[in-house]
């Protein structure tokens, strides 16, 4: 009994087993089949950004299932949108594969970014599917800014306070445990293989009037040190501020600090906002250049993709 | 002398020396740099449309200049948004390359891109660089349809009037040259390097009151026959009526009847508009279902990217 490969389905089948496991949402005039898809925009405005995901590279399918990577796929580009201020509306996915794939795979693959976009009201309206040696996942999501005004990373300044909402160093910490071939502590390794943005966070800081907002992907540091050159500010951050549980183990500081792909939201208040608890003060915006940690350059050994 | 290589520069320095070379038109109001772009969408809807190119299947760098690639990664793209009769407005590009790949190479890449929007009026607004074993590209294309009525594949209906816009053969032809290592006629080996899309035919076809658009990217026979199948009529060419240039040569019929790429735009018609004669009428849609030439089923080994 041998599996079904998407070889012997063919493109034409592929999509359509791929697109009756979709679902479209209120937003959509027009899905999946046609030369493109119509999502509804009704700011006027329409707010996109886009990822690669390669095998071997962003995943690994002996390490996370399938269904785990259309999930994380789908979070880090919905994050994105949601970081801007905005309510994600639509996903398109490219998928190139192997042949020999097994379709099983590929379903499993599209119910996890259904799902995950389920999270957040959104759909997958399109994509394309292509052979190539390897897995190779483009990722497009689109969102709506409902009248409000995008968070940006250039708008930090002076007196503001930096702030934090969801989990930061677990994924690395997961990561750290899987390259070592180690299962526990399974927390870790599940936020590796699934990420759980703070989505609302995105809209939420809008409302509290932040400065600028990103979502953290790769490293706290390397992330915010983005928004203080985009912003021509200093940042500082305060460890003692910094939420670093036990579960994250002798090394939990530095996950906190350098690890990516948890995707919490990290923006700069205005010293008058009353944050909700849900946020935690973790740094200060002041005159200069540059990110320092409790005053200090730090060396992140960030995360580059050609390195 | 060594080439610099985008290994050398790092995912950072990539995306400056490439941002550097791009333009943001009218319709952006947040290009590269932060979470996600923004872009105009006047009309309360956006249309949204991706393609993968994997180096080796859709381009070979041997056959085709990163200038080239690039150009056609746009066209097919912004080719598709405007066969839903909508007005292209940006582009987002994902690119995965080999470290070792020379820098030149992906600001030329760039540079296609950004001229083949620039036919258009639209931007490359935003995108990712990421480190593949081989080169892919991950294009997502934008357009606003302005009010306009979108023109899908499922408008069809009996005793319409098909008709074409734009070159058919020449891409397949082209492609075939360069596969028999030869280099003549330049002007088919140039088509495929390069389409020529009429863009402004998916807007023209709207204000025509066309039934159904697309642009034929997979050969003739297949894309109508998804036109047949998602209008549930029969769609019947007249292969009297094609345009078969003699710099086709010997196979320019079976070229124009299955050649894809050219990206030129067919739809379906009321028998009773008049239309310009940039279009020519190669077929009726009548009861039925299937796509037939000359009142025969056709086989077209037609494309499948699996296959």
């Amino acid at each position: 009994m041998w599996a079904i490969t998407i070889g012997d389905l063919g493109e034409f089948g592929l999509i359509a087993r791929i697109s009756q496991r979709l679902t479209q949402g209120p937003d959509v005039d027009l899905g999946p089949g046609d030369d493109a898809a119509i999502v509804r925009a009704p700011d006027g405005r329409v707010v996109a950004t886009s990822d690669l995901l390669v095998e071997g590279r962003h995943f690994r399918p002996d390490w996370s299932s399938a269904y785990d990577v259309g999930r994380k796929a789908a979070a880090q580009n919905l994050a994105d949108v949601a970081a801007m201020g905005a309510r994600p509306t639509a996903l398109l996915v490219g998928f190139a594969a192997p042949p020999e794939t097994e379709v099983a795979w590929a379903e499993e693959l599209t119910d996890g970014l259904r799902d995950e976009c389920a999270v957040v009201g959104a759909s997958v309206v399109g994509g394309d599917v292509v052979r190539a040696p390897l897995v190779v996942l483009a990722v497009t999501a689109l969102g709506d800014l409902g009248g409000a005004r995008p968070l940006t990373r250039s708008g930090a300044r002076p007196g503001d306070r930096v702030a934090v909402r969801g989990r930061l160093g677990f994924a690395a910490a997961g990561l750290e445990l899987l390259s070592a071939e180690r299962t526990e502590p399974a927390e870790l390794i599940a936020a590796h293989r699934r990420p759980l943005p703070p989505y609302d966070a995105g809209p939420e800081a809008a409302r509290l009037g932040a400065t600028a907002l990103l979502d953290v992907s790769d490293g706290l540091v390397q992330d915010l040190g983005h928004v203080a050159a985009a912003s021509g500010v200093r940042i500082d951050l305060d460890t003692s501020s910094l939420p670093v549980p036990a579960v994250l183990g002798a090394r939990g500081l530095r996950h906190v600090l350098t690890g990516g792909e948890d995707h919490a939201f990290a923006g700069t208040f205005p010293a008058g906002v009353a944050l909700p608890e849900t946020w935690r003060v973790i740094g200060q915006v002041t005159e200069g250049t540059g990110l320092t940690v409790d005053g200090e350059a730090y060396a992140t050994g960030g995360w580059d993709h050609f390195r």
